[in-house]
Formats: C-alpha cells, sequence, structure tokens
C-alpha cells in the first residue's frame, strides 16, 4: 500500500504553533484515495535545508507532496532544493511561461525577472497548471516514485490537488485500497461530548477517525480503507448511524456542509430571510453567513453595534432597558435580535452582545461572558455563556454558537 | 551554526491540525539560547520511520530533540528507532530501574515488564531524569552530533528540557550565536513589488529573510545570528533602514503590529473613529478591526448592507445613486462609506461593495470586481479593484485593502 509524506516549506512554517492550512485537506484527499500519511516534514527555505527532507521523504514515502516556496522571490527555494535532491536542475516550462507573460501583458504588467520564476520546473517534470495564481508546480516521477511541488497558497494549492494531482495519483497507482469517508459535522456540543459516540470505531480494523475542533464546531471524519475492512459498506451505514444516534440534535450534516450552509437551507425551505446584530463578536457572525455562497438570498443584513448609541439609534434597543439591565444582557440580546430583524426586513434575527476581552471585565460580568438570542417567527431564545479563551477566540466561539442557536430554533428546537 | 530538529512521534500528530504542544516551547527555549530550529518532523509509531526520521534529522542539524513514543507500550518505539538509527542496542539504566522500581514498591505496585520498559535507553547514551513521570529519556552524543529523547507528556518534556536538556546544551556548544530578528508587516503591495528590498539580503552571512502573504497583507521576518554575522546591530539597523526605504508607505510596522492595531493608533492619536458599510466582505472588515484589543476607543460600528434597500434605508445612499451606477460602483462605495460615517457619528468612513461569486458576475462587472472608499475628515479616496480569486479569498483579500485604504488616507496619503 502505498504511503505518503507531505513537506511544507517556510522558514515561518518551523513556528510550530503555526497552523499548516494545506495539511489537514491533503490528508483527508489522500486517504480518500487510499494512500495515508505517513510524515509531515516542516523544513525551512534553504536549498539544502530542502534538497535533504526531499531525499529523505523519497526514501521512506511512494509520494511526496511539497506545499509552499514556489514563490518569485528569493526565498522561494523549493524547486531548486527538489532539483538538488534529485541531482538534476530547474528550467523554464515554456508553455507556462508564454501564458504567464500574456496574462501580466494583459493587465499591463510585463513580466519581471522574478516574476519569470514562477515558471521554472524541475529538469524533466511536467508543469502543474494553476488554475488560481501565477506559479506553476512540477510533477516528477523518479525511481518509481512521485515528488510533487505545489505552491502554499491555500486556494492554489487545493485547486491543485483536486484537479490534477489526485486524479494522476489514482492513474498512477492503481492498486490502492478503496476508502469510504464520512464527514460529519457537529455543533454546540465539546469533544469530549462527542467522544462516546466514536469511542468504539477508534481501533475497528480499516478505519481511521478524526475529530477536530474548531471553535465550537466538530469536524469529525471516519475513514473506512477495505482492504483490510471487510464489508466497507455495512461498516458505512453502522458509523453513520452511530453518529447520528451518538451526535443527536448536534449533528448538523454527514456530508461535511457547515453549519452556515445548513442555516441557510432551512431558512430557504421555509421562505425565511436573517439579520444579525452583533456587538463583541464585531461582524464575524454575518462574515460567517456571507461566506457561503448564494447568501443574498436568505441573509439580508447586519449591523455592529458596538457603542449603546449604535444599539439604540440603529437597532432600536430602548435606552432604559440598556440603562436597567447593561448592554450585556439577556433582555439586549434579545431586543437587539429583534431590531436587526425588524431593520432588515427579515423573518429571524440573531443577537450577539458580550465582553470579549481582554479589558472590560467586572466580578459580575467577566471577560468572556456572552449572551446570544435569536428569533425566528413564533418563537424566541436566548443563552447567557462564559468562555475562559482570549478575545479571539471569545468571537470564534461565540459567532458560531449564535448560528447554531438560530439553526436549533428554525428546525424547532431550542438548544441546548 | 549549530542548529535543531525536532521529532514529534506519534501517528495521532499525522494529524496536521493537532497541535504540537511541546513544539512552541522547545522552539521558544531553543532559539533563545542561539540554536534556532531548522526542521520539524512529525512521524508514525512505527520502528522504521523513526529510524529513518532520526538518521535524516542527524544529518541535517547538530541537536535533535524528539518528543513522544518512550511510554511502557508496544506502540512507544522511539527508544528503538533511534537505536536501529545509530546501529546500537536499546538497554536498560540501571540506576533509573532500580529509582523506578522503589518508587513504584513505595506505591505497592511492584515493577511489571511493560513499566521496566520505561528504563530502557539507547545503548552508550545518559539517562536523562524525569521529575514529573516515570520514563526516563536519552542523551546521546553521536558524531559530534547530539540526539535528545523526551516523553511527550508536556509537563515531563519542559521539566527534563529545562532542568537538563538546555544547560547541557549551553556546555556542549559553547560558540552560540546571538540572534536578532525584526518582524515587518507591509500592506498594499504584492510580493514581489517587495522582493528588491529584500533582495540583498537574501545571501548575507547570518541574515534569514521570510516574506509570507496573508490575504494582501506581507508578514516578513529578517534574522540576523551573530556569529556568523559580523556586527549584529550595525547591520540590523541596515535592515531597519531598507525595508523602510524600500516598502515606503506600504511598511506597516518594524514591530509585528498588525494594519488593523496601526490603524486604530493613527485613528487614536488625531481623537478619531470608525464606522464601515460592507456588502460583500459582509462584516469581515469590521471584525478585522474588533479584533483589536481596545478598539472599542475608536471603531464605533459596522453595517453589512447586502440588499440596495439596506444601503438605501440604513446608509442613506440615494436608490437613484444605485439605479444609475449599479450597486456595485465607485459612487456607492463612497456613499456608503460616508453612510456608515453620519450613521454611527464617526470620523471616518469605509465602504466595500463588490461581488465575491461565485454567481452573480457579468461581463462588464465580472466576479471578483470589488469597489471600495475610504473617508476621512477633508479628504475622500476610492479605489477599484478586480481580484481573481475564489469567495473566500475575495472577502479577506478586499477587507484588508479597506484597511489599508483607511490607514494610507488617515496618514494624508492617496492608497495606491
Amino acid at each position: 500500500m502505498p504511503t505518503a509524506s507531505l513537506l511544507v516549506v517556510g522558514t515561518e512554517m518551523l513556528d510550530p504553533a503555526r497552523a499548516d492550512r494545506n495539511g489537514p485537506l491533503a490528508r483527508e484527499r489522500l486517504a480518500g484515495i487510499g494512500i495515508p500519511l505517513s510524515q509531515i516534514v516542516r523544513v525551512e527555505d534553504r536549498e539544502e535545508a530542502i534538497a535533504a527532507a526531499v531525499s529523505s521523504a523519497l526514501a521512506s514515502s511512494e509520494v511526496v507532496i511539497a506545499s509552499g516556496g514556489l514563490g518569485p522571490t528569493g526565498d522561494d527555494l523549493t524547486r531548486e532544493g527538489a532539483a538538488r535532491s534529485l541531482g538534476r536542475g530547474v528550467v523554464p516550462d515554456e508553455e507556462w511561461l508564454a501564458a504567464l507573460s500574456r496574462r501580466l501583458e494583459e493587465r499591463g504588467r510585463p513580466i519581471t525577472e522574478a516574476g519569470r520564476r514562477q515558471a521554472l520546473v524541475v529538469e524533466g517534470a511536467e508543469a502543474v497548471p494553476n488554475p488560481a495564481g501565477l506559479a506553476c508546480g512540477s510533477w516528477i516521477e523518479s525511481g518509481g516514485r512521485v515528488l510533487v511541488l505545489l505552491p502554499g497558497v491555500s486556494a492554489e494549492f487545493a485547486a491543485m490537488l483536486d484537479g490534477f494531482v489526485l486524479p494522476r495519483l489514482r492513474e498512477r497507482f492503481p492498486s490502492r485500497p478503496s476508502v469510504r469517508t464520512i464527514r460529519a459535522i457537529a455543533a454546540g456540543l465539546p469533544e469530549v461530548t462527542a467522544e462516546p459516540a466514536l469511542a468504539p470505531w477508534y481501533r475497528r480494523q480499516g478505519v481511521a477517525v478524526s475529530i477536530l475542533p474548531e471553535s465550537g464546531v466538530l469536524r469529525i471524519t471516519v475513514t473506512i480503507a477495505s482492504p483490510p475492512a471487510e464489508d466497507a459498506a455495512a461498516l458505512e451505514a453502522e458509523a453513520r448511524a452511530d453518529l447520528e444516534r451518538g451526535l443527536g440534535r448536534h449533528l448538523v450534516s454527514l456530508d461535511g456542509a457547515s453549519l452556515a450552509e445548513r442555516l441557510g437551507e432551512e431558512l430557504l425551505a421555509r421562505g425565511w430571510s436573517v439579520a444579525v446584530a452583533e456587538s463583541c463578536t464585531g461582524g464575524r457572525a454575518a462574515h460567517r453567513l456571507v461566506s457561503v455562497p448564494g447568501a443574498s438570498r436568505w441573509f439580508l443584513g447586519g449591523v455592529v453595534a458596538y457603542s449603546n448609541e449604535a444599539k439604540s439609534e440603529i437597532l432600536g434597543v430602548s435606552p432604559g432597558l440598556i440603562a436597567g439591565h447593561g448592554a450585556v444582557s439577556e433582555p439586549v440580546a434579545l431586543a437587539m435580535a429583534r431590531g436587526a430583524r425588524d431593520r432588515f426586513g427579515a423573518s429571524c434575527g440573531i443577537g450577539i452582545t458580550g465582553i470579549a476581552g481582554p479589558e472590560g471585565g467586572t466580578a459580575e460580568k467577566p471577560v468572556g461572558l456572552v449572551h446570544l438570542a435569536a428569533v425566528v417567527p413564533g418563537e424566541e431564545s436566548a443563552r447567557r455563556l462564559v468562555y475562559g479563551a482570549d478575545r479571539a477566540s471569545v468571537i470564534e466561539l461565540a459567532s458560531n454558537y449564535a448560528l447554531y442557536a438560530l439553526w436549533s430554533l428554525v428546525r424547532g428546537r431550542i438548544p441546548a
């Protein structure tokens, strides 16, 4: 069974705390075609270091995918490092160079010497076309192994992986196991609560489970590889049933659809629309909704009301309510949700008010306190949460929870 | 100059989304004694894979620190993998074994066969005492290089790193360099345009440069290690001057401060405030501003006006203007910026209107078209941009550019 190594090139990636945006996608996609990951290497932008990492990865895996270091500048050295490892040179891919020059000329910017570097490939490589950027990749076969160089920019990496690399790998390694993948999304529950639903699956033959918590949303992936698993179809059905039973009303989707996407679908199915009023999340909840393609069919708008005046003047929250309960309170969250709904003429509303920190907390209303409200025709809900997290995390968590609260209410359920 | 590699051992670490808890500590501590990290390798719990990773790390770094895989169970194979890489065996450290047996007996639990594994070291190694757990580590010198095996449990890793490994490394490598780091942020220019300012620095002795583009913002890091660099203080001053001269009005900070942070400081210095009107970016620009701690001192609020009605009713954009120029146009972007300013009673405003896609484009107004406007007391600016990117990237790029446009205007400059 072929295995893969990932090389993540970039001196900035030597900060172990820095997230690798491409790795999770590559891992999931490779597992999906039966090529599991066996090694991940982060290496600095230095030609010798890249060459050494490429050699070592090629010695231990049939497939090596490198991301990063294909840009125009002098610290983009992945091509040179890979070439050195293979004892080859780097050469321009004439076809990509011509296309690149044309594209830049059309924008009135003749290609520069640095820009030409983006058309370089390892000698003997096939250029991997980049539909989302300027640098082509390299597909290199050597000693029965495959080395692929892709850009680090996530949109480009993803487009080239899906559009070129995976189809080629399928052809190149025809005897891979068949793999079934379930991508579940769950919301409104902590990782530890989701675990019992998955525990029995951790040690099943041929089954791999991963749970990735992302600001209150769980991304659960179950892959079933056959062989070694027997009767993968039955196993998959069993796993889906277990996820449905175990995650219950927290299960957003079994097909990877996001909470915002599912909320949009539920609204659309009822002919409903939504508007958002936010203070501490500062537009993040609206941004999550707008990130769904076609959101204009059910999202009408939002207000970021940071000051009490804005809450009153734009959202119509009564100054007396704010004076009586404080800006961070359940009545104000509800009034904000209703205000956003009415202001934009929507059917539903979301209200979020809280203290994201690091300052502004009191003993009674600590940093991390958030009141969230959701209103739909005929029903309202409100929830008080206290997050023990930093400012950025409170914003991420609270905006996700607000979407979860509205999604639950729209489906006729009070969020827990 | 000695460099270090980190080996992170554990099949669960092949999920690239999984955080490495020990890496950031090790990186910081090693940098602090002048031993920069040059590679991070995550490898599965398999003896051959660990052996290959150890060999390759020892070939490229003077110091290799492995974490994980020292426990009692059969899938804890770091000792065996390291031993195989060096052509040695594993042997019990009699002193640690005796101490371990005593400790367990005192708790009324005689040591088991599995438990004894925790006293194993690589042949010829010195046992690294573990003040917080049961497994000792291994300190191995071979061919002028140092290989250290530490447990993955964070409290144990940290105690053994600080208590044993760092003092030893200081002794072992007395002539380590001192390191100076410049973290620059630049905005409103592509990576290729920043390159000339940095080109002379790529090949200077002791200097390392990295440029990381993040949605229209460049994160530039220059590190100067002395030795090999001579007179690091003068070099640092020269590099700062070069960055200032070369990046000019695009240089946001030389201390890592973000565009939003700098914008907030500039506003505060003038006693100004800002409000934001967004359509296609859906709240992302407001969210970027609110992400700055203390933003409430200069950020008053925002409106996400997705529909024409919202643009007119909430922001006061004249319906005739929208009918005449279209919602995605320079006059509407300017009217939105002014509308947000006036609605919230702010000194400054941002207006963003565009077509993030994937649908809604026409030949005249394609997907990716964004009109951005910034208004400050006494001056206004507008800019038309066409991004060749997906929905999520258009939102990221345009929201950053809007911040850059306002920051430039606030400082008395028209953004280019």
